[in-house]
């Protein structure tokens, strides 16, 4: 049987390398989570991510970090797993053109299931993923009407759902602004220099400044009045 | 713009290479559906599973059967993908003695979301999967209720579910006996030879005869009055 003091203490994290995952590990980690952090290979274009997410759980002394292959390439259907141009356009534009061709079909939902397969394994009962609804909100997986239909659906799928308590899914940043994440994660200590959000990186991981994501990523800075330590190609 | 005329002749259909998922596919194949038949290779056990998918899926048609290599067994947890013994009992015991080892955690949350991201990348709206509570109630993730909160939750995640009509998920095994399935393949051509039950079969493939899903197997054609093709070891 599992213990309540052990499904207290523990969390699988979802942890991509970007600013959002890595300022949720902060959370967590701030929250005395013992953490198991989980990234995956899927076959995007921005490899770095995942030195930076190596470099991140090591940081904030995760207990296990877990590295996923799943090649989502075979599937194809997007600007970041496919060979789909990534728009470059002002963030107006970005923030009123619909669903982006960076979206990837199903990507929180596949990651949250794997996610919920691996607690089950090691019998935590807390998710952490930092989606964000509000600074971005053309990705229909970061919403919370997904998030809640997901952790319903977990508890229904799994054994821990059916014995247990089930899974609670933490997404601490859903409601706030990218500032706002930025100023939390520079409080708990996450070393932004050391994330990458850049949609389309050099391969030692300096990032575009053009893609949707450094547009939003260097607003956020600016509005939080932090100085921005993301190295930028050229 | 997706034309309805596509959407309601193309399917994706999950296939093992078991019995029911070859019940399955049938099932579809008759109804007209175009099929896109995704199978996984998961770290389990029985790989002959696989070569049986690959037999199937030519013999039924299929437009495209895509194996996706996803390993499951760096989580561990299960008889299937850990190494754990497979128990041998008999049928009773079986049906009586709750969620069993061989369950893998996660297994069709995770199997269903990758079919969702691929319906969405192929502008497929229906999802096919044979799962079955009836013969064999043990596994949360083959009841109905499991299934129509991942329906939910699958056209919450996309695009496809926000823009358009959403995907079905159909399951016309989920009221069946075992021998109800096998006199419907039967009829529909399925050469069960060729399918894998065994949680525990040979390298050739041949089925160990002893693990509940043999025994349940066996129980089904005696029930169907059709004779067992089934190649056993020894």
């Amino acid at each position: 049987m599992r213990k309540d003091v052990d499904l207290k203490k523990k969390a699988v994290v979802l942890l991509s390398g970007g600013l959002d995952s890595s300022t949720c590990l902060a959370i967590a980690s701030h929250k005395k989570f013992e953490i198991y952090a989980l990234s995956f290979s899927y076959g995007q274009r921005n490899n770095p991510e995942l030195q930076s997410a190596k470099q991140l759980a090591k940081s904030f002394n995760v207990k296990k970090h877990q590295i996923m292959n799943i090649d989502l390439s075979v599937f194809g259907g997007s600007a970041l797993t496919a060979d789909i141009p990534i728009p470059e356009r002002d963030l107006d534009q970005a923030m009123n053109s619909g669903i982006p061709v960076t979206y990837v079909p199903g990507r929180n939902l596949i990651f949250l299931s794997l996610a919920t397969a691996w607690a089950e394994v090691l019998g935590v009962a807390n998710i952490f993923i930092g989606v964000n609804s509000q600074d971005y909100s053309g990705y229909p997986d970061c919403r919370v009407e997904f998030i809640e239909a997901f952790n319903k659906t977990a508890n229904l799928a799994t054994k821990a759902g059916i014995d247990g308590k089930g899974f609670t899914i933490h997404t601490p940043l859903m409601l706030l602004t990218k500032a706002e994440i930025i100023k939390k994660g520079t409080k708990l200590g996450v070393d932004y220099s050391k994330t990458i959000t850049c949609y389309n990186p050099d391969e030692t991981g300096r990032a575009c400044g053009k893609c949707d994501s450094c547009l939003l990523r260097k607003k956020g800075f600016k509005e939080a009045k932090i100085s921005d330590p993301t190295i930028y190609q050229k």
